[in-house]
């Protein structure tokens, strides 16, 4: 069913993969062919759009909010124009949607743009909904008005599943929350949200037959029926499939506060944890008992045909603990708890089958016993993805797509799912390889800074998903990134203005332009560092108000600041306009630390980045003196190269769980000032 | 039925405006009394509140609000908590309110924090939402966690009527956006929104007996009953009434385009206008009829006792053309326009009476034909108020509160209700003055704007209207001012961030520090200066997106720069820490102009600054270069004064419609320094 549509699409990418070309248009994910043309389309108050061709009332919403974002990126008031065959923008969809969005659906669009009009031609909605995001893109001030560029796309996606996983479960997320996150993942294409609605620290879905989940295994924050079937609709309008994930038989304490029957262990089970952790009990049948009716409503609340049972990091110690369940792996003749794993996937995806869905799941529940029905999302590398898809499994890569590790945009641009192992694949085996999953686990978010953890980062996984193979330039998907963040923040992001009044906050002011220098150059610890100062297990709902919170995940100014220094330093240290630059970045920092004493005296929060701001100054201090020996063309001291070699080290060192990004770049320009290199 | 209340409140008043400490906690308004203590009482995640006495529904929203409140202020999830006997804040009030809040309704309340709990308690919860407003300002960061100083607070308002107008007839402001305004002007203790519902511009409320009103009389944007009812209910639970205006007979031509038999002209009418002013004809009985069923309907909807008939401006001249009208003149023994419209008030008077509402209107409608039952709001200053009382009619003063003049905050302070000819009112007459509104028409915002037109100046005149007279102090006002906008953004309103949005389009890039810099020093022109531009009538659906629509009404940085100078000078150019305050800023400005050059070039928007900008950098070289003959005790050549004068008074010119803030502080720069004034 999902193939021959999967064929379609990769020949299509074949035809179109060929535009090498990457002009500099602000464009996000880079569509599959861009050739530009001359002249420019005016966007003034006289704009309007007219549908031809199919046309639904989810199709004429999608309109509705496009001319509404039209209108806050121009300021320009648009109004219902009537007779609209001059229309500034024609729309013409071939034919409907399917119902319940498919995997593999045409997802393509055409747009040609003169300076006399434009045509956005797609065969279904889901493609006019795609190329209406790559025309607000297109649309920017010029020095005569807003105008958008002539030129001709055709676009279709490279994979056909782009997903992001967001986990509610370890904090919860309110669905103005969620919906504003499928705002932004329409805006640069993405069509997947995998909904991580269970773990062990709380239960997020109301079931009707099992209230205990929510009413003991959660907070008391959790998403109606109701909402839920609101939400799917809302995504659906978006081209946003819903996929549910209920995470089994591991990470399903939340479970077991209600139905501690279903644990492998005798419990008493909390929220917060301790001890060893609970597993679902595989060998009685009332579990399979429960799971049949739980799954059979969660079937019909969630219309997606994928359903998502976890299957991760089973840890297997309450089985080893429970003689019963040791005697039925004897008794079955299973090697380990592997086996046993395996048994309980198998019972399980005939349950899932039943209800008419298909069954997916992390990397461990991969097992010769299941049947290649099943998809399988690797959290563990292109490796064990390729293993899969030679096995004949479908499958997703979400290795390498964590965004909860804090990494810098280009690390997870450079994770290609055709890349490593599987890039060995014969093609029919890549055929497998469906797309990937980008995730948001919830460990250190909570509403207010969740946008900032996922974007806009997300949108260089969202290009590596949607856009040719061959489009990798960093700088320009960096800039292209600045982009679409001001982009998101139109769309009612959070991701840069939530910063603001988290820093206000710590401030206890309004005024925090010295705070905002210092924030700027910090980056959160990476992987999974923060963890370090957890003893025991963590309060979900101790506050998360420190700047580790508040900042980006990425710095952009010492991305910045560290290419200066490699134009720099590159050119045998004379290029001028990267000197002054670099000079004004040190200035700033030299004097930073004075301005901000105030603040940080004043408040519990900032206390702890004390040392980061002293260490900033000393940097600044450190690179400006350095750049005097260099205009004075004079070496630098051995006895001061040794003490700058100090202040670096410990100005790289983590400090209240931060990174001080500029440290290497400003080491590297004390040592390239000391080895000038000739230049050309 | 009003009297008695009011004078409750005027007593209290006088048992407690002997406060005359003005403690240095960030209160806005000041409460009538304030009591330092000792400590201070820590704010974390053990925070409770209990509620004793009277609660309902409304309250209880209240309080969840509070604590929502809270937590955005620290960051800090608040759950809730079980027996809260022990609670960190106990409310308490005595009984409930009225179902519809009515004016001099007791609004008094007590709060009493020490380092172990606090108390508030009030008659009713119109003081427990007062109280608890108080307490969201007290909470801040500390060197120790977030805490409230222990203090004793007793408080109420000085006049019962605190009102904020909203036309939303020149530019449409949906729901949610009043709403957000609502809830500022509960955290500053307002309690009037005089929503402007109709004008010439668009009739803007659903009448289901007239349907043309809004069908005809508006673009398509109009309030559904059923959002006015909810609107009402949001009100009431801010303790916020909400009072219509129907602006008649004059600024009416929105009727007329559904109804022009009302009109005393022929049209046909035309939202966008031309011509003369079209007015309602008085003389037929037909216009009565329409009005009988109109009020009818809208009293109705609208439960709050005062319905306010506008009146104001009415310019006569359709009337003097209009011979029917002339002879009915004639007939009736009128001496001009002024006695028919008095006789038009009276007719109207009975109406609105029948329903049992109190009729108010603009200072026109003041007629000895009137009964003193109606209410008079004076737009043209406290002469009128005054005459008004003395004649035994009660009033409102909204000249000096008028928010889209682009006046400073301490401009409108320094406006007293009960100044000028007011202070000379007998104890008796004086109590007719009922308080204030302040006034915010929309010819030029937008739902993106609106906010930073009226805050955080507004909470000036909050404080004004609320605040014992004595309270006058302009450096405390904007100190706390700060404080009160920074509370404004954690609730939702834009005043501030809308701005970095605005500038980001112009710019079509997130990093607008540059341009920040431009906007941070200039101000809108003020009065109607805007105005000289419009040719012919204004386009209210043109874009709003220039600089002048961004920037701010009144700027921080130009106010704190005049008052370095004013030190400096002062201290006979020889305070070395306002010298380099002063340095600082002028560098900035003085390199300014080179990094925001790219910018001005790519974007139609930005070019109109291009003049702006290079007298920033022109100025802020002239300011330094006139310090650098300061510190090296060198008079200032005649020959460069000559040009610097040049310079400055260049820059003091309306450029953009915007007027370059800095330039008079910079001039007082040079002439102090010109003339230095021996130091004590």
């Amino acid at each position: 069913m999902r193939t021959p549509l999967i064929v379609t699409v990769i020949v299509l990418i074949a035809a179109f993969a060929t535009a090498q070309s990457q002009p500099q248009l602000s464009l996000m994910p880079m569509p599959a062919s861009v050739q530009p043309g001359a002249g420019q389309l005016r966007i003034d108050q006289s704009f309007s759009v007219a549908v031809t061709g199919f046309h639904d009332a989810s199709l004429d919403s999608g309109v509705r909010r496009f001319q509404t974002q039209l209108s806050k990126q121009t300021g320009i008031p648009f109004r219902p124009k009537a007779g609209a065959m001059n229309a500034t923008l024609q729309l013409h969809a071939d034919r409907g949607r399917e119902p319940v969005q498919k995997l593999g659906e045409d997802e393509s669009y055409a747009l040609t743009v003169s300076d006399t009009g434009s045509k956005l031609t797609a065969p279904t909605p889901l493609g006019i909904l795609h190329g209406l995001q790559t025309f607000l893109q297109l649309a920017q001030p010029s020095a005569t008005g807003f105008s958008v560029p002539a030129v001709t796309i055709k676009d279709q996606p490279r994979f056909p599943w782009r997903g992001l996983l967001i986990d509610v479960s370890r904090h919860f997320t309110p669905i103005d929350v969620l919906k504003r996150n499928l705002d932004a993942m329409a805006a640069v294409k993405m069509n997947v949200l995998h909904w991580h609605l269970s773990d062990d620290q709380g239960f997020r879905v109301e079931s009707k037959k099992f209230p205990k989940l929510t009413g003991m295994g959660s907070d008391g924050m959790y998403y109606t029926q109701d909402e839920i079937r609101e939400f799917i609709a809302y995504a659906h309008d978006r081209g946003i499939r819903v996929m549910p994930e209920f995470d089994i038989p591991g990470h399903s304490r939340s479970w077991f506060l209600g139905y501690p029957e279903l644990s492998s262990g005798t419990g008493p089970y909390t929220l917060e944890g301790g001890g060893i952790d609970p597993i679902m009990d595989p060998t009685q049948e009332s579990t399979y008992k429960f799971l049949e009716k739980f799954i059979a409503e969660m079937a019909a609340l969630f219309p997606d045909v994928y359903f998502h049972i976890g299957g991760d990091e089973v840890d297997g110690k309450q089985w080893d603990a429970n003689p019963k369940i040791q005697a039925f792996i004897h008794t079955h003749n299973f090697k380990n708890n592997q086996d046993l794993q395996a048994y309980f996937n198998q019972r399980l995806q005939k349950i899932v089958s039943k209800n008419h869905k298909t069954m997916i799941g992390w990397d461990e529940i991969l097992h010769p016993d299941l049947p290649k029905t099943i998809t399988v999302q690797s959290w563990r590398g292109q490796k064990s993805l390729a293993e899969a898809a030679k096995q004949g499994y479908s499958g997703l890569l979400s290795f390498g797509y964590y965004l909860d590790l804090m990494w810098p945009a280009s690390r997870h641009y450079a994770v290609d799912p055709l890349s490593g192992e599987a890039a060995n694949l014969n093609p029919e085996e890549q055929k497998r390889i469906l797309g990937g999953e980008s995730c948001q686990w919830a460990e250190w978010v909570t509403p207010e800074n969740i946008d900032s953890h996922i974007w806009p980062r997300n949108a260089a996984i969202a290009e590596r998903l949607w856009s040719p193979q061959q489009i990798t330039d960093v700088d320009s998907m960096y800039t292209r990134l600045n982009a679409v963040s001001l982009h998101l923040e139109w769309l009612g992001l959070t991701h840069r203005s939530a910063r603001t009044q988290m820093l206000q906050r710590m401030a206890g002011s309004e005024d925090i332009s010295a705070l905002r220098v210092l924030a700027d150059v910090v980056e959160p610890v990476k992987d999974y560092n923060r963890w370090d100062d957890a003893k025991g297990p963590i309060d979900f709902h101790a506050p998360l108000n420190r700047m580790i919170d508040a900042v980006y995940p990425e710095s952009d100014v010492a991305r910045n600041f560290s290419n200066l220094v490699q134009t720099f330093v590159q050119s045998g240290n004379k290029d001028q306009t990267s000197e002054a630059q670099i000079r004004a970045y040190l200035t700033t920092w030299r004097d930073n630390d004075a301005k901000l004493h105030p603040l940080l005296d004043r408040s519990f929060l900032l206390q702890e980045v004390a040392p980061l701001s002293a260490d900033l100054s000393a940097l600044g201090v450190a690179g400006l003196q350095a750049l005097d020996y260099l205009d004075k063309s004079q070496p630098l001291p051995d006895s001061w190269k040794m003490q700058q070699s100090a202040i670096i080290e410990n100005a790289k060192k983590r400090q209240a769980d931060l990174l001080l990004m500029v440290a290497a770049p400003v080491q590297q320009l004390i040592e390239g000032s000391a080895n000038p290199k000739p230049s050309n």
